[in-house]
């Protein structure tokens, strides 16, 4: 018989209130930018949670926070379990923040739990803030991860300069984050909940979706070189506008998803102009696109008649530079913990529906090199990134369970063959 | 037999070097932008100035400068002649502030030869420096001009606010010119000494334009509003982009000129987008779009398409709001004060011509409610509102030296018949 180990609702309702306040806005979202003052009260106020039921707070030189959970004593294998505490400039409570009180409130009831029941555990917890997952103050997205993966060095990670030209490496030490400590070693298995930010689970009137994999995501930093000049008296064959072709290529991102039907995900969201100034010609415009794709193939293609357009859009003084900045293949996360993941849903009498992320998380870079899932609670609507971000207690709770009950699973029995 | 003064060209080479070094920036530009601690440095370097020479300084509520030479005594008419010490974010050295620079010289030099002659002068003179006439910090451009004719109220211009939510009134308080003198009463006449701003003088070889009148402005700030949403998992079906509208909006502005072979100059310098974070889908998107023509009927036929086309790209979600903020009609400069620059600049041997000023100037909203007239210095490539604008020593001597010639004859003989 399997053990199910009953998380704290109550803690849990009062978690999400609370974090919700470091960077609340007025229109009830946040504004928590990576390494921000309201991002350091945020983590201050987990490490005093964590520290108060016992865990112990490690920050590595990036900022990752790891509160472990000596369950099986030191040496033991680990489980970490965690997402992200920042936001976008104006997002919703869920994301991220939500992955982080669930895998708080799943390991104090997996802790509780071994205490009282006979056995030794296999297995030690640690629950994970990872750093600027969001990518919204500093570049890459999923930063944090992608450090400890390996896959990203911490000194160019913590030379990412934001929009005023501070330094991840400077702003982590001025809310006193830039750790010191060293990051605990690979864990047996990471685990993440997330609200799904997409509708489906909603529409199919699931509780938890089985993440099985993620999309591919290519995307490109363009950056167009024109000349500054007076708006008004400049002849219009002497303009060398960067404004233009920018224009031209966010209308040609959408049809490249059009001509698809939609099944090739793209965007620009956002658009650097230099000046800005009303009176002045644009001398640059930097634009960031996105596409995302099931298939690599699609993806591929794209990104080929992309860069076509953009050559084609350079000359009359302006030029062009394309820089791909993400180039994330799609991937499956791994087939064990998502059965898992699967099996402690039904066994709750969750409806489950497997599904990919089309978003990125901590848990794609993660998976590239240790066992990692994800499971999805629905979001409202669909809507995410946005102050609006809700998803239902009884929903954030389902979640939690099941990640508590996956959790348990592998403290005891280790990885799933 | 026509007396013209002698300008101090060595004055007028060193003041330029000074006035250049509030906001200097290392590309060789300014950045001085309107009641900036910059432009305080700049307005206090100019007081000193004017007060070393015998000038009495008057600051009025919005900041305008009037540095009074009462040459003919207390209740004798004026005369005013300048321009503005405000810059782009990253103009260049001698718009506007090339204008103030001559007229200090200018009236130095009959004050001088005032003194000097025989027969009392019939008026006084004033150096102005205008608040806010670049509008690149504050909404409207001509601010300070439009406040002294009449055309703007002082408590809406006071409380225009910046990018940052401060308001004009605020940061002239913040450095000390939020004045507390009446404005002089209107002059006899205003003059204005500018660098062209565009090619032509240059191309033909001209040392001084005699500027005639304006082109009409019409300016609209297009506002898009979509919704905020994930990049990522959120179906295209499902999204509100509101960078698209704005992108087809910036293309079509190009294309209305086009559509006349480049006779409507047209332009988007600025567009602000909301939250303008890679991973968001628009929110709102705004921009700032501009017609000039010479003809009223062209700039009437453009505007109504415009207006059409953006109603045409409301739906899906995404509304458009269009709001006229200049309607400036094509206009004419005094002819007689247009006369008298001609006659001057001929006298001395300067090659002139006839042309209109495509941007806006704060000779234009004077002049339609006092007789008021410029001349144009050329400016090299027509560069301007760009760091590397440059016009020639030789030029701008010229300019003061017509510019002082002018106001001679206004001082000694009053408006021309």
């Amino acid at each position: 018989m399997h053990v199910h180990p009953a998380i704290d609702t109550d803690l849990l309702d009062r978690l999400i209130v609370e974090v919700s306040r470091f960077g609340a806005t007025p229109g009830g979202g946040l504004n928590r930018l990576s390494a921000s003052a309201e991002d350091g009260a945020a983590r201050d106020w987990l490490k005093a949670l964590l520290a108060s039921h016992g865990g112990r707070v490690l920050v590595d030189q990036v900022g990752n926070m790891y509160g472990l959970f000596e369950l099986a004593g030191p040496g033991a294998p680990c489980v970490f379990a965690g997402s992200h505490l920042d936001s976008q400039p104006f997002g919703g409570r869920y994301d991220g923040a939500y992955g982080v009180v669930a895998a708080a409130v799943a390991t104090f009831a997996v802790a509780a739990e071994t205490r009282r029941a006979a056995g030794k555990p296999r297995c030690n917890l640690a629950v994970v803030n990872w750093t600027n997952e969001e990518g919204a103050r500093f570049a890459p997205s999923t930063l944090g991860s992608n450090v400890y993966a390996g896959r990203l060095d911490p000194a160019p990670a913590l030379a990412a300069m934001d929009a005023a030209g501070v330094t991840l490496g400077a702003a982590l030490a001025a809310i006193g984050y830039a750790g010191t400590d060293v990051a605990p070693g690979r864990p047996l298995a990471y685990l993440e909940a997330h609200i799904e930010q997409g509708p489906f689970l909603e529409k199919a009137g699931r509780r938890i979706g089985v993440v099985e994999g993620n999309w591919g995501t290519v995307k490109y930093e363009v950056t167009c070189w024109g000349r500054a000049a007076h708006t008004g008296p400049t002849p219009m064959r002497e303009r060398r506008d960067a404004l233009l072709p920018a224009a031209e290529l966010i209308l040609f991102v959408r049809q490249l998803s059009d001509a698809t039907g939609g099944a090739l995900l793209s965007s620009v969201g956002r658009i650097d102009v230099a000046p800005n100034s009303t009176n002045v010609v644009a001398e640059t415009a930097r634009i960031f696109v996105e596409f995302r794709a099931v298939e690599a193939s699609m993806l591929a293609d794209v990104c080929s008649r992309f860069e076509a357009k953009a050559r084609a859009l350079e000359g009359d003084g302006v030029r062009l530079e394309t820089r791909r900045t993400v180039d994330r293949a799609p991937g499956r996360f791994d087939v064990r913990l998502a059965g898992l993941i699967e099996q402690v849903a039904g066994e709750r009498g969750f409806a489950s529906m497997r599904m990919h992320t089309v978003a990125g998380h901590d848990a794609v870079p993660l998976a590239a090199v240790l066992p990692s899932a994800m499971l999805f609670v629905p979001s409202a609507g669909g809507i995410s990134h946005n102050e609006a971000e809700f998803t239902r207690p009884e929903d954030l709770h389902a979640g939690a369970e099941v990640l508590a009950g996956a959790l348990m699973r592998l403290v005891r029995d280790g990885l799933p063959s």
